[in-house]
């Protein structure tokens, strides 16, 4: 049995619990990021809390735990839980006070759980396959950038695309992609242009995007950041996804239109590894 | 202490909990409902008890207890936690399972939660003073037709407009009101016809509102259901809010324009007496 962190104690998963009156459980008031474990180490520690950082500041929520602590707590999880490769998943929320849309007093603590899952991400039969990806209407709301719990939009979406034989949906808005579920979308040119949506309150700010459009830039891969349509998409030569616990993820289908050779391509591929052993190596 | 309701069992407050890997906590997966209570009884539980069906199936949930059995949960809390008036929250999830934007097996028990909150409800500040409102732009997602727990914008909304000194948020949506923070707009025109946006899936189908229309036609008043902008609402002779909670709630300013007197106006007055006198004879 797991064993999983809720405000200040390491507890049995079955005896992992908050409120009922959680404003997380309530209101949606929590966000949240999930960090990948490689080799039983952190990847991109940094990247994440930094990120989980600007959620809060623009929820005006506060956390008392240092990034420090929040590295101890991450660790102590990995370890306890004997993971080599898999993710910890981090919330924290505005915490419990009885039932209002007005903020609780600025002194309530928030609330803090973490867990693992054991998770094979290297050797994953998805990036070996390639992802089958329909296109959905983006009905999310317009603050994608922070990294809320509303993620039922999200799952709807990717049950819509798996109804339909898929793996994962694309998100449009405005005849433009946005993101996939739960990660980035990338699309390759004829040219070797890499096309990613560039970043606004519309998508997501990937820790993943960042680090993979960094090494592509390292290895002179041409990177241009604006929107695309689904049928640019259809039209490319590769298309990719990134996340933390995907990393970099071909695409070989969109709306059942095969994406190039219909294999897995060599930029997602030659992304992928690249990515891979750099974050093994920075890893923490 | 309260007597809280969660999965079967009657628990005071401090003790009602849910897992952590409940996917009402982790992905904003759950509806809800809200019931007020006059005289003791429940208003309009029909009308809730469908709305709530309807959220469950938009969202393919599964809920195996009865409105039968729901209204007895309802009659011990409010009986076990002495609410002669207030209000009876309720909120079911698609239960506990391990991180996974898919959804768990569909034998997964949904998690149902229900606590009440005393309050106030005939004789209310607000009421007798009327809200102050301040438009603040709709960034919500597009199906608010579902009564899902995703309320941190609404949440968000309402403390913009406290921290500009009003009571409440209308918000705004390409130029037009769709409705309250937790509530349905109207205004009313110089002729007496109430405005009120149509019902679509960027509202909530409120329930009060259902009602507080029937009494409105009853009463002989004009109703039109369409959208309305924010000047149109300022030179308004009257404006007001319906809800489960507030009733027909005045509002006596929009983005500090007065509105008709600036004061509580006839109109509301009315449909609030109506309103209120006919759910106390209908409650159950």
């Amino acid at each position: 049995m797991r064993t999983v962190y809720v405000n200040g104690s390491f507890v049995p998963e079955d005896e992992a619990t908050v409120s009922v009156f959680d404003r997380g459980f309530l209101f949606a008031d929590g966000v949240y990021e999930v960090t990948s474990v490689l080799d039983g180490k952190l990847v991109d520690f940094a990247g994440h809390c930094g990120r989980l950082r600007r959620s809060l500041g623009e929820l005006q929520m506060t956390l008392e735990t240092t990034d420090e602590e929040l590295l101890a707590i991450h660790r102590k999880l990995v370890s306890e839980n004997a993971i080599e490769e898999g993710l910890v998943y981090l919330q924290v929320t505005r915490g419990a006070a009885d039932r209002d849309f007005v903020f609780p007093p600025e002194d309530t603590p928030a609330t803090l759980v973490l867990f693992t899952q054991a998770k094979s991400l290297i050797d994953s039969d998805l990036a070996n396959r390639g992802q089958k990806i329909f296109t959905v209407e983006d009905q999310r709301w317009t603050r994608c950038d922070i990294k809320t719990v509303q993620l039922l939009y999200p799952s709807l979406a990717k049950m819509e695309a798996k109804s339909r034989g898929g793996d994962d949906a694309w998100l449009v808005r405005d005849g433009l992609v946005t993101e996939g579920s739960s990660n980035n979308a990338y699309i390759v040119l004829g040219d070797g242009t890499i096309v990613t949506r560039d970043l606004s309150n519309l998508i997501l700010h990937g820790i993943t995007r960042r680090a993979v459009l960094e090494c592509a830039r390292h290895l002179q891969m041409k990177v241009v950041e604006r929107p695309f349509t689904v049928d640019e998409a259809i039209g490319a030569v590769e298309a990719f996804s990134t996340s933390a616990s995907g990393f970099v993820c071909p695409v070989i289908a969109i709306d059942d239109n095969r994406i190039g050779t219909g294999e897995p391509g060599p930029v997602a591929g030659k992304l992928r590894e690249v990515y891979i052993a750099e974050m093994r190596k920075s890893a923490i």
